[in-house]
């Protein structure tokens, strides 16, 4: 079996020993023996769980820096829709594994997907070690029916779910409200009724809300109630331009939000209410970063600090957006999110993990290791990366970088002469 | 004399060789001989100018991480106050050391600061290879006068002015209208009106500015004005709480902004107005970090996403805080502004730079290398950094970096037990 010792690494501010065996943290003490285990050298370093983005379009990476400080109506149409009708299923395994080599360098281990040609990224997730709990997408066409393309890759996709010892999640991703029709957002309430997870884009903009109001007669967090898909087992994307009466509803049914401030603030899609929601609300929440095309990173360290800066300013006071809980929602309520045992070093937990420099400037001084990684870290603190038990990063080495970052390069000079 | 030969590295997206001969690029174009130059492999990397921090504090590095999430009187009263009231000399050039650590990593290569000790910031200032511009601090006391303090420090500080051929520069650093008796204002003004630069806090809060107006009977940029303190040599920090007619002033005497968007989301203190007052209004801004104890870091790269982000989100509009604009402030905007004839790789200029390593996956793809520098990149993708022709990090290595980090752990250790 597996096998991994990290040695005299800090935990939550003390000397210790990490054995991970399998795909699970077996022991934590000091003095721990190696005992045939790959000996991994944690002096100078502290053991803190990784990121778990719980919304993102990996594939996207493959638009970074296409198409800037655009208005949305032609940032969509002139640009980003037309690069992704020509994207074909390999390009789509070259821009997840682009991505996957970005998140591991920042620390993350786990991605929630929404995009096209699944089962091409997960064959990209499968290569790369992450974790994912990729979306079976649908997106309706004018006659109220689901789209071939949809029904064709998300028969292809169901094939991989709890791929790869459970690492490969396959779960419902209908796009939006105002892209997916009534009987459609029905039936998956009707077949996701027993647990399974439903990952949506909701009130994101202030037009998606002001349309389904005229369409529907209330907001799209009560239509999605209405329809039957508001329970403990959804995420939520975005979640920016919310009604008190849409914050009680998200609180009672248990629902999760997947903040993502960049996206949020880089489209002026509008400000979430950080501290009503959540801090006075009550809501569930968690990080996603978005796509690429819109952020422009996949940078989790970040997002948590926008997402922190970003509560004090909507708000106007600077105790909301605390440094712990936006860790937290970043690791553990990710992972909890998507049903993950993970997010936390602890025996017998899925064995996640990354191992950041303490010797690192940017991490010195040391009152407060969180807030140095909330506020203060990038993704040079970060040393060596572990999901599932298995090392994706060491001393920031990443195997098959070269021939990612060349495969990638072949496919942008394809989009870039369109 | 000094001369580096940078070989095969991209400049505005073509391959060149760039010679530097004492401390300005002496030439470029492909193909130069080396003759006796170090030479630096360009190959994989592109030449960028370097970052311009127009408002610091930087010894408060010490401080980072010290108490965050916190009310902006307890904050100052319970915490900041009484730490900084501890701190020695010695300590400011431990704290300004670690802070240039920071800098030289994340491809700053100057800083105007503000703080005390001053003459300590310079020695630090002077080992480290970095320009500053230091401030002569001005506080007064109940009795309108200069605090002892003050006085003698600046009388030290003098000695610094034009230091190690002109790395260092000595400012006046008057610290904010509600902090400086009208008398030393106007004594200031007439001093500076030479031709000096004078960088000081303005309308940081609402409170300020209420205050101000009570005290008054205007804007603390009108009142700035009216003490003759407003011209092309003065560095206004923060700048939050401006009218249309404190823009059109602003504007009308060529001052220059120093906007630090992070610090003015995590103290609160308000969203500038930036589509209003610089794509609008026509100010003329640069970018500055202010210090890591709200911040929490001397990011130029973040602080320039946080830039073009909030400028879309204050506005409502995804075209406001473009990349481009954005990325000249940062860097020969920030030069520009304290007088430095750095900023641009071309011949003649300072040399200052950084190459970027364009293999890093946070800068591929490259559509768009500014794009990807204000919205992507963090420090990791930062190769070498020179200032005034001396090479400060080659390949991520500075020197004494250990020694830096020790005697920080050193100081903090003395502030963690107060």
């Amino acid at each position: 079996m597996n096998s991994i010792l990290i040695r005299n690494v800090q935990l939550d501010g003390k000397g210790t020993d990490v054995l991970i065996e399998g795909n699970r943290f077996k022991r934590i003490a000091p003095g721990i023996e190696p005992e045939g285990a790959k000996v991994v050298d944690g002096s100078g370093k502290a053991i803190v769980p990784p990121f778990y983005n719980t919304h993102t379009h990996a594939a996207m990476t493959l638009l970074r820096g296409y198409a800037d400080d655009m208005e949305l109506f032609s940032w969509l149409n002139d640009y980003i829709w037309p690069a992704e009708a020509k994207l074909t299923g390999d390009d789509i395994y070259v821009g997840t594994r682009l991505a996957a080599l970005e998140m591991i360098r920042g620390g993350t281990v786990f991605f929630g997907d929404m995009y096209w040609h699944q089962p091409d990224a997960a064959r990209a997730v499968e290569e790369t070690g992450l974790r994912a709990a990729l979306g079976l997408l649908y997106i309706t066409g004018t006659d109220g029916e689901v789209l071939e393309r949809n029904r064709h890759n998300n028969a292809a996709l169901l094939e991989w779910n709890g791929g790869d010892s459970g690492r490969i999640q396959v779960v419902y991703g209908p796009h939006a409200v105002y892209t997916v029709s009534e009987p459609v957002l029905r039936q998956i309430a009707a077949d996701a009724r027993d647990g399974h997870r439903v990952h949506i884009h909701a009130s994101e903009t202030a037009r998606e809300v002001r349309e389904c109001i005229e369409a529907h007669g209330m907001s799209p967090i009560a239509w999605l109630d209405e329809v039957g898909l508001l329970g403990p087992h959804t995420i939520l994307a975005h979640a920016v331009h919310l009604s008190d009466e849409d914050i009680d509803l998200i609180r009672e049914r248990g629902c999760w939000i997947a903040h993502c401030p960049c996206s949020n603030f880089k489209l002026a899609s509008g400000q979430f209410r950080y501290r009503r929601a959540v801090e006075i609300g009550g809501c569930r929440f968690t990080i996603g970063t978005d796509g690429c095309a819109s952020n422009n990173n996949l940078s989790m360290l970040e997002e948590m600090k926008f997402a922190a800066l970003s509560a004090k300013g909507e708000s106007g006071d600077p105790t909301a957006g605390r440094d712990g809980d936006i860790f937290r929602a970043a690791t553990r309520s990710g992972a909890e999110a998507f049903g993950i045992d993970a997010g936390l070093i602890e025996e017998g937990r899925l064995a996640d993990a990354m191992l950041v420099d303490l010797d690192h400037p940017l991490l010195v001084p040391d009152y407060n290791l969180t807030a140095n990684l909330v506020y203060a870290a990038d993704s040079s603190v970060i040393d060596t990366v572990i999901c599932d038990g298995r090392i994706l990063m060491e001393h920031r080495k990443i195997d098959g970088e070269e021939e990612i970052i060349a495969d990638a390069r072949r496919v942008c000079a394809k989009i870039r002469a369109l």
